[in-house]
Formats: structure tokens, C-alpha cells, sequence
């Protein structure tokens, strides 16, 4: 499965979409190797719909639904490493490939706090890290130390110290 | 927290309506201790929508969104211990507790391949299962036991063998 830089930096742009939003900034882009189109894009709305589960792949996931693509023929883009409940579901819906930025240290499904893939039996997706992960580090750190209303305050206050 | 049998037996009522729809068995009740009412229900419809994160707690969750309730004052009940995705979404949200009837050896994120609530550092949520778990097993066996055209191929075989 090869890597687009291209596609990752429309990942990016979502994810500048989240953060003037008021969101954690992560976006991602689901492309469909057959088609080679993309067939979704989206960003975290945690926020904007006071749901947690709303991150930027189940955005997606919801539109690849009314789409004519299959999963086995999505890749997907992302600048953080997707949570263990996202990496979860990639698995389940066993997308081609997961390309995705920098680590996710408190919840990443991909290596970070576990590697789902390795604990699913019926894992067929490839999950790579690391791609433009210092811009993905910057854009995280613009957001939490930013004076954004919606940062959690303990990092604000952190930010201050 | 105190569990409810009556709201385990709503649970397995759930799951009752997705084998004669032709899905996996899990069911679901979404119970609000504030309210005293059940504010979601819902089974598996994985096959029905080919969506494969549909599962009966991710039906209930989208319920949950459009009533009044806070998620730290819902109780979570359902026959099946939640896969590692449903289970980490339940702790993103904060719901109170879940208590779930038997094991699910393949994908259980809440003990059986991992406690998804131990490496999450948001977790406030109590997991507690085996509930009714003779009975939830049943219920699976008479799934892929049986000739239903939507369970795996592998599993109709060794029903036969």
C-alpha cells in the first residue's frame, strides 16, 4: 500500500478546520484505491455535538456508508493515531490501510497505549505511523496551549505554569 | 451501583429481536439512574446496515443523543461483554457502569483480550459481568449453531461437523 503525502496534507487541512472550530485538531481523509478518489473527510466534532465518540474517522466511517466504496479498498489518512475505540473499528470494517501522523500517547490504538490490530483475530488492516509527526506534534501543542475555551483546563492552566 | 435483573432480561429481550432478524445476538438497555427510565434499547444490526461498528451499544448511544440524559448517569446493560471499540467508547462518554452477561473471548475489551478501563486514564466507568451468562452463551451457540445465512461460513461448518 503506497503513501501519499498529498492525501496526508488534506488530513492536515481538516484538522485546521477542527481547530479554528474549537476542536482537537485532528482530520482525516478516506480514499478509495479503486476509484482513487477521495470519498470522505472529516474532523473531530467532540465538541459541536457534545459526543465523544464523534472523532474524525467515525465522521468518516458515516460517509463512506453512503458511498459505493468498499472497505477493503479505503485508505485512510489521519494526523493523530486513531484511539483504540477508532482502531477498533478500522479493524471491524477492515479498511486496506491506516496511515497516520504522530503518536497518541493517552489513548493511540495503534502502538501508543496497545496495538488493537495485533489483538483482533480478524485484523486485515496495515497501520503505519510517523508521517510529518513534528507538524502533527505542533498543531496538538497550538491547541492546548492555545487559550482556546475548549481546551481541557488543567492543560490550559499548564500552559500558563 | 446496583444492577437491575429486570433490566438484563430488557437486554436479552434485545437481543432476542436481532437472532430473528438474522444478527448476532447483543442486546442492549441504556437505563438513566436520574430519570429512573430507559432511555435507549437497541441490538445489533451489523448485518442489516453492513456496517460492521453497528453494534447494539453504538445504536443505543445515538438514542441516548437525542434525550435529555447525561452520560454519568447511565447504566449500561447488555448480554455480551462489549467489544475493545464499544467498551472504550462507553468509557470516552463516562456512562456509570455497564454490566454485561457472558465473555466474548474474541473481541472482549472489558477483560477477556483486554480491560480497555485500566489503560484508559479517563476511565470512570464500572465494568462488572457475568450476568445471566449460561443463558448469553445459549443464546450465541443458537446463533452459529443454527443454518443462519448471516453467520460466518466457518462457523455454520463446525456446527455440522
Amino acid at each position: 500500500m503506497e503513501y501519499s503525502d498529498d492525501l496526508m496534507l488534506e488530513a492536515f487541512q481538516e484538522a485546521q478546520l477542527a481547530i479554528d472550530g474549537g476542536e482537537v485538531p485532528v482530520g482525516a481523509i478516506f480514499f478509495d484505491i479503486e476509484s482513487q478518489k477521495i470519498v470522505a473527510r472529516g474532523c473531530n466534532s467532540v465538541n459541536a455535538t457534545k459526543n465523544a465518540t464523534r472523532h474524525a474517522e467515525f465522521n468518516c466511517i458515516d460517509q463512506v456508508l453512503t458511498s459505493t466504496s468498499r472497505w477493503e479498498n479505503i485508505v485512510v489518512y489521519v494526523n493523530v493515531e486513531p484511539c483504540i475505540m477508532c482502531a477498533s473499528a478500522l479493524v471491524d470494517l477492515k479498511v486496506a490501510a491506516v496511515f497516520f501522523g504522530c503518536n497518541n500517547d493517552r489513548f493511540g490504538g495503534c502502538g501508543s497505549v496497545l496495538k488493537v490490530s495485533d489483538l483482533l483475530p480478524s485484523n486485515r488492516t496495515l497501520f503505519k505511523g510517523g508521517f510529518r509527526q513534528l507538524e502533527a506534534v505542533d498543531l496538538l501543542k497550538k491547541f492546548y496551549k492555545g487559550e482556546n475555551p475548549n481546551a481541557p483546563i488543567e492543560k490550559r492552566k499548564l500552559a500558563r505554569d
